[in-house]
């Protein structure tokens, strides 16, 4: 089973947003044995559109649409489908009824404007768009279909678990027999070129069939083993074992869960918490750290030392060892992450300090130094790295080393 | 002059990785004149590499693709690219003297997979990438161009920004006399359908080649009027002068400038600085304010108080005080906002507290329910939102909506 993606919309093609729809999308679909073969954004254009869906139902069985579903004069997708599968837009109660009910209490939109939302294609199955007003719409073309959604990503992402996917499913359009596998590890501490040439042989002798991904991003390289349905469960895991023990001495984790989530579970496991003292980072590792629902249970807060002046009176960094090591220095780092340790009484705490540029860099200190310490009920630690020349760059990358660290603290 | 953005593979669509470089792209190539037709993903796979491309120059004068040029095996481009032009890689001197400076000190990453790096395409024009080993290639199909990029993100903008946009500038690809023009305001506090029939003269009355277009999110409207080269920037100053009185009483923004943007240029110019102290934000809204480089000028500082305990000891909030009305009211993130202004000697401070959800709601303080307080040198101020119901679109807003409030507070 073959599925395409096309989202419209100028913004798009201007760079105005960028599209995380299709990534979400993508996984959904793969989970449930639908292959995407292709995404393709395209402006909020008639001929356009229709381009696109012609040549995309010439590839895939399934095509979804994202975007052009609002009530203003730019969104022009359903006016389009509608003469692309030769129907005429009619009112339906039911939708016109969910909308009023959506927005009863909000009188300032339930205007003229939003009322054409309940205005659908005659023949296509309309689903309930439980959060907003665009419809979510299927059509059938032989024996092929056509889903749209709107574009903001969370309409989108209900309307996938609550509706689409459910019905993709009774439909007969998933295909859990012939299933997708996908299997992560994630390495970290060598080159790619280096990991592909220790991972020669097994490479040569993977079958037809099994296909291994290098996916570098700051400093970790996630490692994917897929097969699109012509390997067994049992048989993709003898591969995940090899792969495990060739990469055991870089290997941090085996899955694709994201580091701070690896962090928390083994933190939720013992019942220990954490915080942290931040300054190049800046609060980033803070919200990696309490994204994910359920954080409370071992995040306890963070302070974001940005000026010096917090380092001193906050977190107690004498102003004499910054005037003698400089605030990016082993020996701050350490006291932030000792001192935030005990402000905030938790058990873990991770500190950063480092210069993201582009301005603050020195020949001894060039912008990408970073120092970042561990303090643990035994003890703390502290490492020096150099992460590079960007400003975005550096802090993710600072981050990622701060959990990568954490990690190995608590797996030993 | 038209051109099109082909993303190379797999992990795009499987979903383990945003397409963030189009986005990227997009933008740059409008300000040089270039409109981007249509982006497409496809695999890492020969004939499906291969179709995109000659869809793309039946379609596009210029085509730009990223990924698929690292060492590894699971990355073809460069092979399929000398085929699709009927050539045939050779060494190049120049790009295995860059490669081998570039890695000088990192001996483990000069190895024989590193050294096909150094093998390009015959005919292909090689421009520098400074700061990996994937060579940046340039191809001409009769008086059409391809150019082919790393697509790591970085990597990807230092070649655009360094090499590809003069060598178009230079090749008399960009074309800056038929000026794509994009302008947008952003508004709040009205729907997008109200904003709409608000507006509904005005976009009536647009001529033939000016697009108004309406982009939600997060509870900002960006209203963006585009012209491709159809009118001169006197007349859509005048569009622009029109659109501006028209949203008068919702307008907060003349530019697409990211708010924590205008927030730090409206602190700078009044030597101003601002720290926050984030419950149900953690460490986002600080991540916002210290995103952009010079933001060290204006912002000191955080308290994430992710745990009572932290609002209790390092923020002051009274213990009783959270019995009395709880985490989530009015009177805790007024001395949280108070407090941590305070603490860490700033003119201003923002403080969040809210239940981001999925748990901890209530039937009076429902998940979505969130405080702000905006402390100022002259007194503090607060506010209830009620933003939704999934956690990350709940922390999204609100970092919008106390940056909206501290524009307003600053605009004053």
């Amino acid at each position: 089973m073959r599925a395409e993606i096309i989202t419209i919309g100028d913004e798009l093609l201007i760079g105005q947003v960028v599209d995380t729809n299709s990534a979400w999308m993508a996984e959904r679909l793969n989970e449930q044995g639908i292959e995407l073969f292709q995404i393709t954004s395209v402006h909020d254009e008639r001929a356009h559109i229709i381009a696109a869906l012609d040549e995309a139902f010439s590839r895939a069985e399934l095509v979804l649409t994202t975007g052009g579903l609002g009530p203003t004069k730019d969104d022009i997708t359903k006016q389009v489908l509608c003469d692309y599968f030769h129907t005429r837009l009619v009112e339906d109660e039911q939708v016109r009824l969910h909308i009023q009910r959506l927005y009863a209490d909000r009188p300032d939109v339930l205007n003229r404007l939003t009322a054409t939302q309940w205005q659908v294609p005659e023949n296509a199955t309309i689903l309930e768009n439980r959060v907003g007003s665009a419809p979510l719409m299927v059509f059938r073309k032989d024996d092929k279909m056509l889903v749209c959604m709107p574009g903001v990503p969370y309409e989108m992402k209900i309307a996938m678990e609550e509706q689409i996917l459910p019905y993709l499913e009774h439909s007969a359009f998933s295909t859990q027999h012939s299933a997708i596998l996908h299997r992560t590890l994630q390495v970290t501490g060598i080159p790619e070129s280096r990991l592909a040439i220790l991972l020669e042989n097994f490479e040569n002798s993977m079958p037809e069939g099994l296909h291994l991904a290098y996916l570098p991003k700051d400093g970790i390289i996630r490692l994917r083993l897929s097969s699109y349905g012509d390997l067994t469960e049992a048989e993709m895991q003898a591969w995940v074992d090899r792969l495990q023990t060739l990469t055991a001495d870089y290997r941090i984790a085996d899955s694709d869960q994201p580091l701070e989530v690896l962090v928390g579970e083994r933190l939720k496991a013992r019942g220990a918490t954490i915080a942290t003292a931040e300054s190049c980072t800046g609060g980033r590792l803070a919200a990696l750290l309490n994204r994910h629902a359920g954080s409370s249970a071992f995040y306890w807060g963070s302070v974001v030392s940005y000026d010096n002046s917090v380092k001193e009176q906050v977190l107690g960094v004498p102003a004499e060892m910054i005037r003698a090591h400089g605030v990016v220095s082993e020996e701050v780092v350490r006291v932030m992450a000792e001192h935030v340790r005990q402000l905030l009484h938790t058990d873990y705490a991770i500190a950063t300090s480092g210069i993201a540029g582009p301005s603050g860099g020195t020949p001894e200190k060039p912008v990408g130094t970073v120092w970042i310490a561990w303090a643990t009920p035994e003890g703390t630690t502290a490492e020096c790295f150099h992460l590079g020349h960007l400003r975005e760059q550096i802090t993710e990358r600072a981050c990622m080393k701060a959990l990568v660290g954490m990690l190995k603290l608590l797996d030993k």
